[in-house]
Parts: C-alpha cells; structure tokens; sequence
C-alpha cells in the first residue's frame, strides 16, 4: 500500500496525507506514547521495527514514524509538564508529526552560533529568529523552537524549546509564525523542507520545554532526545537498503542472461553477500542503540551508540541502495523500478540529523575520552 | 554559460540545444572528423580534454561531445565508404550527434540474444525489431542501427551495423521507423533514452557499415569503434567529478565554521587529498587509454585500456561527486547548488557504455588470457 | 599477563604451553562442557566475551580458548557416545585443545575432493591418507579425523569423523599416526600448522563419531559443528583488533606533535571513530551468532549468521590492525610495540576457518535460496 | 636471480651484498648520475621502471635502486660543489646506497622539532646528536646527516645536510659516529634500520650541502630532493604488488577447485579486474610523478604529484598484495610462497618516506591553496 502509493508523493512532492490515516489506525502514531496518555507505551525498539518495514516500502512515510514517536515528541513525553503533553499526545495519536526547529542558515551544527532569541517578557517569551531546512514546516501542527533564552535584561539564560502550536485549518495561526519558502530537494521529495520566520511569536511562558537541570544546561537534555530522532534516522536508512536489496534480489532470480538467472553469476552473489552482511550488522547496531540508554538514568538512548548506529547505517544504506540499483542496469535507473527514488532519498541519511562527519568527531570524542576545541585559538 | 543553462535541460527535461549552436561553433561538433571532410583531424586525446572542461559544467552537453566525436561516428570514419562518409560527416559537423542502437529489451549486453533482424532482399535491407535506451533517440538524426544480418534464404550472416538518416524537419521520415517512449531517467534529463521500433525498415545496401573483416566477424570490428566512446564515457564521469571537486573547494573556503574556513579542518581536507588523488589518476587513465590503440593497427583504443579507465573513472566519480556533495550538508541536498544534479546524473556511468561488472569481467580475461563461458553448461 | 609472554611464542614458534595452567585454572578450557562432565556448561556466548578479552593480549591463546570449547570438543559433546565424552571432556578440561582435521593437500574447502579413507573392517577402521595445516598438529592429544568412509566391500557410506588420542610423554602412541611437517608461518608463529599422516591407523568402532543422521548426511551434521568454531575464529580476529585499537588510543593521547597530543587531530580522531564503529558492530555481529541456533532445533548457531560474523569480523579486524599500527608511524614497523605482531597474526583469520570467498558463496545461496552448482558443467 | 635470494635476506636479516655486484653490473647503481661523472645520466622515469622490475622480485633491492638514484645522491647532484660530487658519484656506482639521516627520536616528521646540531667552528662544524629509524645505517658508506646549524655564538642559522663518509672496512672511522642498534622490523629485513649517534662528529665545511638558498630556507630545498626519494618509494610499493599479482594469476590459472581452474570463478576475476586497474593507475602517477617537476625550475618531482603518487601506490600496494595472498587460501600464509614475505615488506610503505597522513595534509594544502598551521594556538 505505502509502496504503491510511494511514487507519487515524490513525483508531485505532496505529503503523504492518505499514508497518516492508515498511521492513526494502526496506532502508529504516537506508539511510544504512554498508555495514560492513549498511546501504546511502545519502546524505541518496537519502534524501530516498524520503522524498517515502513522504510522498505516508502521512506516518506518512516520518516514520520520516527518524528511521531521519536525526537520532539519523546522530549515532550521526557521533559514536558501535564498540560504541555495533553497538548501534544493527542495531537500526535491524531496523526501530527512534531517539527523540530533547530538548524538557522548561519549557524549549522554549532549551537554557540545560534541566533534565534526568546526574551522573557512577564509571562511571555517573545521569539525572533530564522530557521531552515525545518522538516515539516507548514504540515506539522507542533513546532518545537529552540531558542536562545534572554532574561528582561538581555541576559542570556541558556538555550531552551518552546512549543508552538499551529493548525490554519482550525485556526489556529499564532501571529508573527510564517513559513517562508521550501527547499527542492533531490529526494525525500514529499516531505517539505521549509524555511520559518518569526516575528515577535509569543509563547505562554507554559509552553516552555524546561528539563530537569533548567535552561543553563537544557540544550544538552533536549539534545539527549534528539539521540532517539538519530536512531530512528539510521533505521530509516537501513530500511530502505533493506527494501532495495529485496527489490535486487527478486530480479536477479527473475532475469536472465546467457541462459541463467542473473542470480547464478558469482560476481553478483558475492556483492548480494556483502550488502547482506552488511545489513544485518547495520540492524544490530540500530537495535543495540535503541535499547541503550545514556548515563545518569537518561530516558534516552546513548550518545556514542546512536551516533555508531546513525554512522555506519546511513554510509551503509548510500552504498547497498547503489548496489542494488546496479543490479537492474540501466533500468535501475529509470522511473520504472524504485531504486531510483530510494537512490535520492537515502542520500540524505549521512547529513540530516547528524553529518556523517558530525557524528565521526563526536564518537572519537567519548572513544578517546577528549573534547578537542573545534575553534582554532583557545 | 553550459553551467548557467545546466539546471534548465535538467529541470525541462529538454535537450541542449543552444549549446549545440555554441558545439559548432567551437568546432567542438566533429573535430574527429578528418580535415579532408571538414573536421579539425582532432585526436581522441584532443576530444577527452574538452569534454573533461565541458562535464565539469554540464554533463548533457558533454555526452553530445563524446557522441559527436567517438563512436558511431568514428566507426563511419574508419568503416565507412565515401558516400557513407559524406552523408555523416557534413550532418555531425552541424549539430548532429548520432545515435547507437544496440540494446535490446531482453538481450541485455549480450549479442547473441540480438534480435532485430536485417533480412537482404535485393539491394536493400529490410529491419525489424525493437531497440531501447536509445541516447538520442528523437533528437539524432543519424542512427547506426545493429541488426542480425539474414540471407535471403533466412541464413544468418552475422551481425552488421545500418545507417539511417532521421530528419522529421527536413521531410526525411524513412517509413517503418518509429520512436515510441522515453525513458524517465533519474538524470542526464536533457537526454533522450527511447524506444525505437524498425517495421519493414528500408536500408540500401549502400548504407551498409561493413568492416573489412565483413559481417561474420563485423561486430567485434564495430564494437572497436565502442571503445572510444567507452574512453569518452569514463571521461564525462570524470569530468563530473572535477566539476563537483572545484564546487566542494571553493565552498570549504568560504563557508566557515567555529570560527574559521572548513577548509581548515583536518578530516574534510584528508578528503580532499582523496578525492584530488582520485581524480588525478583517473585523468591518467583516460588520456592513456586515449592514446592507445587496440591490437592488428587498430584505429581505436586499446579494449582493456578503455575498459579499465572507464571502470575506474566512473566509480570514482560516483564516490567524489557523493563526497562533495557531503561537504555542503543539507545545502548539497537541495538545488540550490549543482552538486545533486551531478549527483544523479554521475550515477549512469557504471552503467551505460558497459556496466562495471561487464568491464571487470572483459579485464579479468584479458589479464588472465581466459575467456570463460558465461553460460552453465558448454 | 598473556600479553606479556605473546611476543615469546611468536619469537620462538613455541606452544604457549605456560598459559594452559592458568587457562585450567580458571576453567576456562572446557567451560562450554557440560557441568556433570565436570564442566561450567557455559554458552557459546560466554565463551566469545572471554575469546575477546584474550585476543587482545595474546592471539594464540584465544585460538587454544576456541578451539576447547568449540568445534572438535562441542561436535562431541553434542553427537558422541557416553564413552566419547569421557575420554575427551577430561583430556580437554586439563588442557588439551582438540585438532580438527579436514583440509587435504589438494581438496581445500571441497568436501566432495576428500581422498582420506576409513575402510570398516569389523570393528574397526582403518584410516589412510595426508592432512596438512592441521592447527595443533603434535601438540594436541585428541585428534577428530574425518575421512571418507568405505564398507568392507569399497562402497562409499559418506563422510565420517573419528576421534584418536595420542599422547607420547604418555606412552599412547597409534601407530600409523604421524605428524610430519609444519609450516613455517607468518604469523600465529606459536601453533603447529602441522601436516599428519595416517597409514593403517587403526580406530575403534567406538570412536567414531555418528550423528543421529549416520554418516550419509553425517558430515553435514559434523560441519554444523563447525559453525561454533567459526564464531570463535571471528571472535579472536575481532578481539585482536579491539587490542589493537586500546594501544593506539593510548599511544595517540600520549604522543605529541606540534606540541599537542596526536589524539587532537581530526583526520586520526575519524580514523578512530570507524575502527571504534566497526569495531561495535562486528561485536554485536559476533554475539548474534553465538546465540544463533540453526534449523532444526539445532545446538549450533546458525551458519548463515555464523558466516556473516565471520567474513565481516576478519575483514574488519585485518583493517583495524592496520591502520592502528599506521598510528605509530615506524615505531609499529618494529618490534618494540605488539601492532607488527598483531598485523601478522589477524591476517590469517580471513583465510582459516572458513575464506571470506566461500564465506560470501554460502551467504549469498542462503539469501538468494539457491544452490548454484561450482562445477562448469551441470 | 634476485627473487631467488630475497628469502635468504629476510630470514637471515642480511644485507644483499650478493645483489649489489649485479646491480653495479649493470650500471645500475647510480645510474642517474650524470655520464661525466660515470653514471648513466638516467632519468627518473627510467629509474622507477627498473624499481618495478626489481621490486617484483625482491623488495630490499629495489629499496637500494631507489637510494642509489634518488634521494641522498640526487641532492648531491644537484647542489653539491664538485668535490662533494667527486666523493658521492664514485662510491655509489661502485655499490654505496647513500643513507639519509633526518628522523629523531622525539622529532617524527616536524623539523621544527629536530634536535641534532652541526656547531659552526671555525672550519668546521661539530655535530651532535641522535637519529633513528636510519635506512641503511650500519652498511652504507655515505651519510646525508640533517642538523640545525648553530652559529659560534649559538644563533639558529637553519637545518643544513651534512656529507659523512664512513668506511670501516677501508680505515675510515671517523669519529663520534656511532652506530648503536637496528630496529627488528615486521619486513624489510635485510635492511638495517639503526640508530646513529653523533657525538663531536666533526665534519670539515667543504661537506655541507648548502643548496643556492642557502641554509635559512635549504631545508626546503634539500626536501626537494626527498621528492624523487618519495616517488621511488611508491614505485617499490607498486613493484611489489604487481609481483603479487604475477604470482596470484599464475596460481589461479593452475590450481583447480570443483573440476576447473580458479582462474573461472567470477568473483576471483573481478578481484583480478580491480587489483589489475589499481596497479595500473599506479604505475600512470608514478612515472607521471617521475617526470614532472617542482616549480621554479626544481630538477625534482612536484612535490604534489610524488605525493598523490606515493599516497595512492602505497595504499593500493598493501591492498593488492593481500588480495593476492588472499587467492591462495592458507599456502599465502606460510613461507613456501613469498606472498607472506611481500605482504610484511610492503606494509612499511604508508609509513616510511612521508605517512599516508602527511601526504594527505600536504596534498590537501596545496589543493586548497593554504597552509593550516598543525598547532592549536596561532
């Protein structure tokens, strides 16, 4: 179903609306929710499961698997006060999938770098600032903004999440919330990648994602739950190499050259064999880092393990969905046979959510026990 | 100006030609073409060079090259008889890039499975049978068309090559040649892969491609003329490559991070090293295989020398385009930079013009002086 | 400990017979036995955790750890008779680490090639033929022989294993059974890879080892065996390079250049971060394997699984190997550091046990669920 | 001849004194020295294509090629007075392999780091100081001894060369040259790599190699010369691997698995195919790096294409010969083929002559055009 219906959010870079209801009804959206709260309590690792089979078939669609039930909503879930999840969990169960808004267009992996500003006014924050490459804008109806947090003073507080609640359909349009423009991307076609601007956006100061050890050191608890969304951004990758290899495998036994199945060549059974392996080592580290937790009593995965998984399952995926798309020649390449949208959308698993590059430097960090100042003078 | 125009053909899915006008101009159109018949007399060596610089900006454009100067072309130079010659050269030196037609829907790369047939009825060839993937098919107006040559009697002679000239503007339609569908490829968009159906197709005997060593073995002979465009194919790739390289450069030098160029960061610059080293040696190839010729004074470049710079080259490429585009981050995801267009357009050249696994396989026999049967049982 | 001594079996071919003591000691040879053999009736998992933790010091020993508790030792815990197990559980718990022989001098991996034969005559066989790279040979006492099995009368039952215990400083010496020659080694210089020789060697009805599926299908049953070995050979390559790596992370947080530790530059800190990965995942590949079990309700892990732990574990590990000891520059060239000798040793665990080639060739008959004949003509 | 005796080096760790007559012989040692000297006036392309030839079959010798031709002696051509020409050329071509003596033990590759110091006294200058890792140290005549130069007043004048002529056998002991032990290294074994130790050594002015720019900037110059060293060594890297690969065709066209040669398995070939195309695209960058030259009118390689050169030989060396070793199972792994010689002999080749890090560091700077400073303060 998700697979037939895959190529065409991507031909018309449409969000995959039908896919939601079928989400809702398999109670999918929004699993790892807490029972109280009407989800199905589910952990990662039921998560992730899904996620796979989902990935196969329609990447567009596992993605929001993971951003209903990892990243934001597990911050929300982790963090959040009563009324801010009896906003969000019925939200999500419903069918949304919560944005993060993290990433502005100078500042890139560097927090220090943020701009983004919430001041604290009476009961309020104000929010000004720019965001882009924001997953979802403008079809998610919660909006996680991370914000550099300034007292009345101008006193920088730290860097907190605020959530914003937005639905034009209900009429819901909080002012000074717009979504600019939208990203044409390679792959990943139907899922926007939006550009927001906010002009004096005000938010209950209720609406303010505290964690635990407050705003001086809440980015890095609200990171923390962003090692979830890594997680689920590996197993997506991996799910698609896992649907390409399958599509790779049935042809082989299906074509036939010199009077054989292409299956029978064993060149092409030696490359079967590495993508398989391959894979499976990919699904062990995504399911060992979905069940890790970091240290201190963390509700969320490891650091070191999720950037492990995320690392070797997307470089893995790039390869073996290539691989795969090898196999059929040139129509492999043509619009016939999938490969060629898992092609682009897989692409994009060693950048978002981590680069591949991100990941290695912060791995070598916990390996080898050091933070190596990035700066050049320190 | 190749590059300004590039995203268009691919967006448009149109064929390039402005730049054709631009082609001839240079005298880029044909440069192989001996003087005598108005060409520039060009070496191989001479053509690669130029269509490394034009891949690095466009890569439809730079298949027009290749295509304009090796292959099909270059069999008719070296095949052909005057009045074939003169009937090709003055169209390829206006614009025309030919067209090969080779593949088949269920012969794949093996040409005993060929099974268009040019049966000899007097002093004309009667063509029937279905090509596709057919570069240029719709576009060209020359096409070197492989038949499976019958006798009269329905014995078969061998296989033979078949010039037809295709002019709808000029009122040139040869009845019984039909181009059906296109191919919606992932990239290279500008360039028609179609289909091609020959019914009771018309040749005369004098548009026969007939190598001195006849129809029997005629088709090792042709597909001699093959490997130059093999060293052709590998170089856009090649091009492509050096294209993204430059691209990936310049912005490690501007964007800055933590305070400082990337290009300053020790990881991003070993890459660097790897993908200019890669580069480097597969230019080498290139011009090598370029340069050298097959054995028994072959005009064409030696088999195993094509075959081992286009397999080299065009995994290359896929790798460096894939890391330059990695060195942008989600910016290379989007089409604001050229680098995902390279990205799928780059993606064809370990297919077409001989996929990797058929090259390793023609390397491997050379190397070992084997020729095993590919089929079960012999 | 090991550590300490490893560079004297490698320096002087020498049987580390010193370590054995504290290997009984801490009952670590046979663990795997059943407790009323006198055992821990550990898991095969068990066993891998402790491989891993000797590999690191000593190569050579975790070979000996495998091979008393997998392989030879558990094919006869799962298939012999009563008197079976109580002739070898003893000899393996004070430690003698059983010698498969299988491979021939001109069948290599092909079972079908086996030209050792045990001829049946009355309650007896009688066993000819030569084995070479025989692990163990002349220092291990308990020697399972498999050889072709013919009735009195010639015919061919299959393929049969046959335990003989030889022990001279004992006084148990079978005539027939000779270890001729050894070969000199690359690396892993401490173990015998001894070539034997059987003429008219003499073994009771008793001894020979029957699966419940006779000697017909038996040899398959006896290779399942196998399988547990396979994961220990995996597991010691694995544990090597995760040695391998501890010293190099030491060495690059001690070493400074430009007046700051090696650790802090980032081109080394991403070549630690993908040892580090693969180095997670061929653990947790590994793991999966030994708690693996193959079909029908077998006691061994299942090859499939066994053979991707395998072939990913020792290409990785002959990797990592390398390029930690490319961290110390020349000082990893010389003996001074344990990485030359660990370079040398690893090598080997891609060929032993298993080639990653046949490896890829089971893997992908399982995958693709076809049998593909090896022979040209079928 | 040479293949013959290259295990009796390597087992007996011995100098190959016998190889060095053959090699005078044929004019080879020294054969770029210029014709009025007595040489061959050789150009560094003819050199690097006798290095292949000899490093097929004996890696040692082919090391002594190199240094017989590049490097030291090269140096000495280009910048030395005549009678420091008039002392190299005749010793060399009687069979001196020149030893140049530029790493310490705590300097590793920054001459900013280097510690040994030439005194200016006079006439003469003082030297002191410990090198290590000295190829050839203990049987060469001719020491190129690296040293800051001290003015009398002890100011800082640069890093100057020093010509040392050694000869014990002849009465030439001079003293304070002391050679004091030899590393035992995994390959390579039949060269010493020693350490020296200078104390009071006094060498007369007339033997400082002062290139034209003096020494303020001569170590650059000097460094130059390491440039043509630097494309020797990846040419023995590359001799080697294509000696495995001789070896590893021959054996796959011989031995026979399932009823047919090796030679036919489809996977071995393409193993055979990639190893083929590496070696082939590292023989191109070689001998381009042996033609090109410096800027400025250097008589040395370019110091970005030795670099690309030796970085890509050296990788793809180690890479094919264990692909090669790997085509004969366990027979690869023990003495009776030289695959195992090979595989410990070519591993030093990322290391020795610039690292294949410091290669990528200095290839990667002039790609980007700038220099990183390897501090973290600037």
């Amino acid at each position: 179903m998700f697979a037939a219906r895959a190529a065409k959010w991507d031909r018309e870079r449409a969000y995959c609306w039908d896919n939601i209801t079928d989400l809702v009804d398999a109670r999918i959206m929004g699993m790892t929710i807490p029972k109280e709260l009407g989800g199905l309590g589910a952990s990662y690792l039921d998560v992730v499961k899904v996620v796979e089979e989902v990935a196969k078939a329609c990447t567009l669609t596992a993605r929001v698997v993971v951003e209903a039930n990892m990243g934001g909503i597990s911050a929300v879930m982790a963090y959040g006060t009563d009324t801010q999840k009896q906003l969000c969990a019925p939200l999500v169960l419903a069918g949304d999938k919560p944005a993060i808004c993290i990433t502005e267009p100078d500042a890139g992996s560097a927090a220090t770098e943020m701009r983004t500003t919430a001041r604290k006014q009476g009961d309020t924050y104000v929010i000004n600032g720019t965001k882009h490459w924001i997953t979802g804008g403008g079809v998610s109806k919660l909006y996680l903004i991370f914000a550099r947090v300034l007292d009345g003073d101008g006193s920088d507080l730290g860097i907190g999440g605020f959530i914003v609640h937005v639905d034009p359909g209900a009429g819901i349009e909080p002012p000074g919330f717009y979504v600019l423009g939208r990203e044409k991307t390679m792959g990943l076609c139907g899922m926007p990648e939006a550009e927001l601007r906010f002009e004096n956006l005000m938010v209950g100061a209720d609406m303010a994602l505290i964690p635990p050890s407050g705003f001086k050191r809440g980015f890095a608890d609200l990171m923390n739950a962003y090692n979830s969304q890594r997680v689920g951004a590996g197993m997506i990758a991996m799910g698609v190499a896992a649907g390409a290899l399958e599509h790779a495998k049935k042809y082989l036994l299906e074509r036939r050259q010199f009077g054989r199945p292409l299956a029978e060549f064993q060149g092409l059974q030696w490359m079967i064999a590495d993508m398989d392996t391959q894979l499976c080592a990919a699904r062990l580290l995504l399911h060992a880092a979905a069940q890790s937790r970091g240290p201190g009593g963390s509700q969320f995965p490891d650091m070191t393990m999720a950037a492990r998984a995320k690392l070797f399952a997307s470089e893995m995926a790039i390869k073996t969905v290539s691989d795969s798309l090898q196999m059929f020649g040139a129509r492999g390449y043509g619009d016939r046979e999938p490969l060629e949208r898992m092609y682009r959308d897989v692409r994009m698993f060693t950048i978002g959510g981590g680069t591949a590059q991100v990941l290695r430097t912060q791995i070598a960090g916990s390996v080898l026990g050091i933070k190596t100042p990035q700066t050049r003078d320190t």
